[in-house]
């Protein structure tokens, strides 16, 4: 189909100010933060930015009548391709859509267009004693249309969940420009068992179903206080034990992360000053949050916890000295590059899930593997789910590097299954996973494919993602 | 269809001492709670009691060869006929296969069959210092399976959310007899994004889809102290700014219920020695549950709150005295015939849910519309999620008052969805709600159509649910 058509096309749909102009900005668009995207160049034909649900159905409807592939796209953050135009066709960007539309406090919701960043909705929020509590890492430029779309989590999830916990409801434009509202079409109750699930399905669906636009998501009341243990341990296998002892005494921490030696080493490089100590094989950080009263019990009770293994313990409620515990943890994405210079972090097989039982035997073979493939790799992450992040380190410009990679990647993913585990905690199938979808869920991925075809007969919505090529063609 | 042939056929599958003799005790399965299958006579062809996989998967080939309606059935103690077969067919009775297969201490999370007790599952969970925290009325007796299939709450909502959130993976046999396993085929991960979310579409889906025959869940570690808050109001209209003002203080109570004057006057009726306050048109009880410091923290906010409006206020963590202020709560369900002799309780519009800021106005037109109708009705249930539980309380065998109440309760229902609430915030939908489905949730409906129809074409899993009848059956 000829791109000049669908974009004046669109232009008569949505005014000319809402459609991208000029070939190089296109560009701009076959992007995510996925090493995939880096290797290929998924130019849209077209790029809109409608602004309300009845734009957002119009341009449904004409790509509906004329088979025209369509990507929803947030702010681009996403690691697999997930929001990147892989088969061509309009991609629309919903960022610039970031109304806070109403915080209804007494119910303890809030009404959000798709293009709200995640840290902004916070920021707002404080002010009536309330928060959205999953907190990815990506903050500050993810927008809350991606979070859904992905159910996003990030380092509160151990005793907060994913984001699907707070979605209570969704409108959603439908690939034939239809709209429904998912969790009941006049709704604002916190509960409602009416009807099959439509919220939860939408959400993660990874914008194969379906536009988001509005959701409607419940609060919780902002805790007091927090508090910050850091854990240092001469073995990285004391980490597991350490953390599942803490569950064991009744404690959910709001959030438990893990660096290993890669990523001690890697931050040490990058900031000399924050001195980790290279003779630990693994830091645990816990955060605990609630009552004033609850974190004192919880940060001398986890402390104690992880004295019995640790060579050193930390724990502070005081807003400074909480920053420098974490300090490692925070400089740890930008520090990864750091590990082998003129290289750079890539983003690929980078939130693998594996059981807890799992977590250290998952680290060591992940170590294993980048020396088998002579690839660095930097290793952090929530290891209180279980979700790793791994972070390759390469020279793109190498070939026999990126070709390594690719193979260290893959079978960094396979690891995970083996393991009982997932190829993707956090950041979605997109077109970087949907190659595993098959081995992941066996049977159930022909369930899934019913789903899609009988809401999407055309394939028009976010085509290429979820479903594996060939299969995924078949829809 | 003849029903002895359906049954010989079943004998041949299951052997015989898996189906049911006996034209009387098929009769039993003719009920659930629901004063709509009281006034009916849902009686099945056949019952059927599979107790493996494969058992459920012969029976539904043998079901989808012959466009048998299939109808799962867990304890009965539904209250929407949801476990009944209103269009005959085969009821798979599930309760005796109760086996808990597995408790994954390490990874907290526990594999269990439908046919397994809720208060047992928590029992055996004990020594394990882990929880699966929802905690419906009917705990003693309803069954993991039910509760999954309905999405299930009861007491402790507000702070740990219902069902769905601790569902992690299912396994389903489909209506055509294949076996699929949602949330990762080998998976014992905490968090997995890959692929459509099937496992929350399969939860709360009443049977419509699937049946259920393995559940994975999430537990938590146990708390490790408990606290409970009474505290009587002269007026209704202060109990709902209360609620909200602990929330607004930081605090997520484990459960927040309320009596009103109706419940409050039943229950002495019931048991004189509870001699609750019949000056009081309300009165709140707060549990709060966590680490020690927390509960004696939260237990003093809570009480110096609800002290600025109540004429009474109590609290407790020491057993006896925490089950003596419980004890209207726990009364009030048998209290409620007995606000007029020689009646019953039905159970009919019996689990609305309105936002926190409608839940008194709702309280106080339930009683108007009471009032109206000439129908007795007490009120008391989950206000801290909008969950309201209205008792009407009618002789059954009179044809005027069951008429009567008919209408109320469709006022009732009628009156949830114009407050912005649903008709079912726990019950589920069943045969009793589902003709409000299409008010509820407009356009959405016909995408759970599309869903069911692409799932079970052949309308053979528990028809006559969820969907309105004209819809249903065109399903």
């Amino acid at each position: 189909m000829d791109k000049n058509w669908i974009q004046d096309r669109l232009k008569q749909i949505l005014g000319p100010e809402r459609v991208l102009a000029g070939e190089l900005n296109h560009r701009m668009y076959s992007y995510d933060s996925s090493f995939l995207a880096r290797l290929n160049n998924y130019i849209p034909d077209a790029v809109a930015f409608p602004a309300s649900t009845g734009q957002v159905a119009e341009v449904m409807k004409f790509a509906w009548a004329n088979n025209i592939p369509v990507t929803p796209r947030g702010a681009g953050t996403g690691e697999t391709c997930g929001c990147v135009a892989v088969r061509g066709g309009i991609v629309l960007d919903l960022s610039p859509w970031d109304k806070i539309e109403e915080v209804d406090t007494a119910n303890m919701q809030a009404l959000v267009r798709p293009g709200v960043i995640h840290a902004s909705l916070n920021e707002h929020l404080e002010s009536h004693g309330l928060f959205f509590p999953p907190d990815p890492g990506s903050s500050r430029m993810c927008t809350l249309g991606g979070m859904v779309a992905n159910n996003s989590s990030g380092l509160r999830a151990v005793k907060y969940g994913t984001t699907e916990h707070y979605v209570l409801g969704l409108e959603v434009v439908l690939p034939d420009g239809e709209v429904i509202i998912t969790g009941g079409a006049a709704c604002r109750a916190i509960k409602n068992v009416s009807g099959l699930n439509l919220t939860q399905l939408f959400t993660g669906s990874e914008g194969v179903l379906g536009v988001i636009t509005l959701i409607r998501l419940r609060l919780w009341p902002r805790p007091g206080a927090r508090g910050m243990i850091m854990a240092q341990f001469r073995r990285l296998a004391d980490a597991t034990p350490t953390v599942l002892e803490v569950y064991r005494g009744g404690i959910l921490p709001s959030g438990v992360e893990i660096l290993d030696d890669s990523a001690i080493r890697a931050v040490n490089l990058y900031y000399p000053e924050a001195a980790l100590p290279e003779e630990a094989e693994a830091i645990l950080l816990f955060e605990v949050d609630g009552n004033p009263a609850s974190v004192q019990w919880e940060g001398e009770q986890i402390a104690a916890i992880a004295g019995r293994r640790a060579i050193r313990v930390e724990w502070a409620t005081e807003k400074g000295r909480m920053a420098g515990l974490w300090q490692g943890r925070s400089l740890v994405a930008a520090a990864a590059a750091r590990l082998q210079p003129g290289s750079t972090r890539i983003f690929a097989g980078e939130d693998i899930c594996v059981p807890l039982s799992r977590v250290a035997e998952a680290l060591e073979q992940i170590k294993a593997l980048g020396q088998r493939h002579g690839i660095a790799v930097v290793n952090f992450g929530h290891i209180g789910d279980g979700n790793i992040h791994t972070a390759p380190v390469i020279d793109p410009r190498d070939r026999d590097q990126v070709a390594r990679a690719a193979r260290l990647v893959d079978e960094i993913h396979r690891l995970a299954i083996r393991l009982g585990g997932s190829t993707t905690g956090e950041h979605g199938v997109g077109a970087v996973r949907s190659c595993y979808a098959r081995e992941e869920h066996g049977a159930a991925l022909d369930t899934m494919l019913k789903v899609k075809r009988a809401l999407d007969p055309k394939n028009i919505m976010n085509p290429g993602k979820i479903f594996p090529g060939s299969e995924g063609e078949q829809v």
